[in-house]
């Protein structure tokens, strides 16, 4: 964000709560309502703590039933729980029933069951079974975000037709996004989608059948994996697709605002592997929201393991004892060609990590893959082996131990890349996301073995190690 | 992706091929044309070099124009280049004037500018006026992404009024996205937007004015980078959203499509200067396309570059020689402490990078974050100093050594938490990206600070290098 933005938003934001408070005081009902529908939802919740429990409770209720919706649905859940506890049975119920259907199905799974009960009796039985349905569905599946307002029509009908039920359906208030309506046969089956501006612009008697557009490649199965739902997004450019059951059924919708949110929340999983943390299903550390024993148990379980991990290379030194005390000098270049090391293979791993993700690597192409990166990993350990060699060379001038250097550091850059490069598939391999393993044990295990490589190479060359 | 799906997908992409191939060499045309229709361009690009020259040009040449525009626009630019040479010049008209105008400037800005003057003379005067406008704007700008193909309304119109206009000046082959219009003043200044499903919705006789919503909050200054768009368009739920010149003046618009892909670019980016390569724009390196120089120029400035900064731990250790010689045990825990050290320092600094990123962190909670941070610090470091303490008693017996180890290993994860979290904010400062030198260089400054500090400790602690 530039300066000059970051001062506009804050001051949009900071300025609208004391004056949403001074027309409070001065009881101007009617003033707020209206300076309120004008402010977004997500601005006003974010400056909610801002106020106080009767400030909250008053304003929410001056709000517009859709209005309140929505600000409804982007609060946190101990401030939806404090307004759900201080409104009237209607109110609630009118809450509830206004809410996006994946978002209240959301909120529900996190409610007591007592509570539950009491909102269920509260709301239509249509909707009840709703959210029961919707919570079925575990988190990750397509059925988690899909909501299930939707429009259906039968093929049969015109464009002309089809718009003059839309607006005797729906009126002016209505939620309901009908940007895309599914077309669907006498068994509820999925057979096609037209968009509503498609509906516009054909000839009125234009039959829907021939207007509607092929869902076999965007139609999605209740439980397929959201990151799955999200790459299909990305390749046709959808806003929304159609969620079906085994029997092709349509039973619901996602829409491109839930997928952008799984996007996000994969690219911050990946980045967290990388990163040696544990990704805790991609859930963000907010710091606005973390506590200390938040930030520790994200990241203590690995920085131990890998510590125990590290317990090898320990071993691996005081096996080479003597060597270390016959030529200490060796001891210089550890840290630098451990350091290398692990730089090369986080560089391979990444980029194997990033195309598996984005689907541009799959076990498909792996000879391919395998290929470029032998061969680049060839030139590359030759420079910075060479760099290597100059450096032993100018600190400790023995020709010999600049080999030394120059050869190991060559192959740690070779072992760093193929393990760079496989532990990503190998992790695909056993079932977990490509960077569980591969984020943080490639540098640990190039330790290791470089390490062994190294004084081997020592052995071989210098004769007094022989 | 599931087997499933990868085998569905797979079967879809590779079966069209023979068989458009074979309705070809049999001049069924018209099957060739309602086959192609049914395929999502997106699939047929992927499949595109499996058609020969031949084949190629007879496929486009029967597409229908929009279906063609939609192909020709998600083509790489060297088969975009071979049509656009082996087309009439009535074709290539007709394709340059169906592609959507951000696509167009795009692919003009890879042309040559004896080509950019041919092709201008086959468009329209207005497109021509139109690429030449796109083409001023630097990628990462909004101005780089927006189309300007939308409609605009007066707000005096009605619902019914509006409709209407829609339905007379569209055609429906039309590729025009409707669902989102926008009101303009007399001046051209954006005052508002229609989402087309309200003007259904709506009473007909209700005016524009009264249905509009308010643009303030989301409308976007054509020079605004993109990554900031993004944000925009993520906080409030956006599809579509209005791009404004200085004076107000409604200019274009940028759609979620080219958002998702904003999203996705920043990710890879960050991915990648955390994993200490050339971010290179957020360009991604595809495997399907890159050579050995690519895989290698990316990567190996950073790789020397951090090589040659570990110089600096060859120098350490020769300055402590002494104490090596003395003691040489102490070698065998220094890749366990820097390991370490670069691990904590990384898990912190990709916690920050990704909460800048995100704009859960910013210069106004920096007290906040370091709170935490350090408070996590203190006991991260408590159990991981134990835990090397253990190790380095139990691998040497000697309590002293062990007190060292402990010791050293506390001090470093301090050190490294420390450097993790301040990188990110002093390489923003800087004006670069968070990750830049942050994601490289915090694991190479602490194994330099972390050697001079285990030695220090060390010559403290044990009597014989007092």
């Amino acid at each position: 964000m530039t300066k000059k933005n970051q001062r506009k938003s804050l001051s949009m934001t900071a300025l609208f709560v004391p004056e949403i408070r001074a027309l409070l005081n001065n009881k101007s009902f009617s003033d707020v309502k209206s300076l309120i529908s004008k402010i977004p939802a997500i601005d006003i919740a974010e400056r909610w703590h801002n106020f106080s429990h009767q400030e909250k409770i008053l304003i929410f209720k001056l709000l517009r039933t859709s209005l309140a919706g929505e600000l409804f649905e982007v609060l946190k859940f101990e401030d939806q729980s404090f307004l759900l506890d201080n409104l009237d049975n209607a109110e609630v119920s009118q809450v509830l029933n206004e809410m996006a259907p994946d978002e209240r199905a959301k909120l529900f799974k996190d409610l007591t069951p007592k509570v539950i009960k009491k909102f269920f009796k509260l709301m239509e039985k249509e909707e009840v079974e709703d959210v029961r349905e919707l919570m079925t569905y575990d988190e990750g599946t397509a059925g988690a975000i899909m909501t299930t307002d939707y429009i259906e029509l039968r093929k049969e009908i015109t464009a002309r037709g089809a718009i003059l039920k839309l607006q005797d359906t729906l009126s002016f208030d209505d939620d309901l996004d009908i940007s895309s309506i599914y077309v669907t046969d006498t068994g509820h089956r999925l057979i096609g989608v037209v968009e509503l501006q498609d509906l516009i612009k054909a000839p009125s008697d234009m039959l829907i059948e021939a207007l509607m557009e092929n869902t076999d490649f965007i139609k999605i199965n209740e439980y397929s994996p959201d990151e799955e739902v999200a790459q299909s997004f990305k390749r046709y450019d959808l806003i929304a697709a159609p969620v079906v059951d085994e029997k092709d059924e349509l039973i619901g919708v996602i829409t491109i605002d839930d997928i952008v949110d799984v996007i996000d929340r994969e690219a911050t999983k990946e980045i967290y592997e990388v990163g040696k943390m544990t990704p805790g299903e991609g859930k963000m550390i907010s710091y606005a929201t973390a506590t200390v024993k938040e930030l520790i148990s994200r990241r203590a379980g690995w920085l131990v393991f890998l510590l125990i991990f590290d317990f090898l290379t320990g071993t691996v030194l005081k096996t080479f004892q003597n060597s270390l005390s016959s030529v200490v000098a060796l001891v210089f270049f550890i840290p630098m060609l451990l350091g290398t090391g692990g730089n090369a293979g986080t560089q391979s791993s990444i980029t194997v990590i990033r195309g598996l993700a984005t689907g541009d690597v799959s076990f498909n192409n792996l000879k391919r893959v395998f290929k470029l990166e032998l061969f680049a990993a060839l030139v590359m350990g030759l420079i910075v082996g060479l760099v290597a060699f100059t450096r032993a060379l100018l600190l400790q001038s023995d020709p010999l131990i600049g080999l030394v250097v120059g050869l190991t550091m060559f192959l740690i850059v070779l072992l760093a890349i193929c393990t760079g490069i496989s532990l990503p598939f190998l992790s695909k391999k056993m079932g977990f996301d490509p960077a569980v393993l591969a984020g943080p044990i490639t540098t640990s295990f190039v330790d290791v073995i470089g390490l062994i490589i190294y004084f081997k190479v020592a052995q071989l060359i210098l004769p007094v190690l022989r």
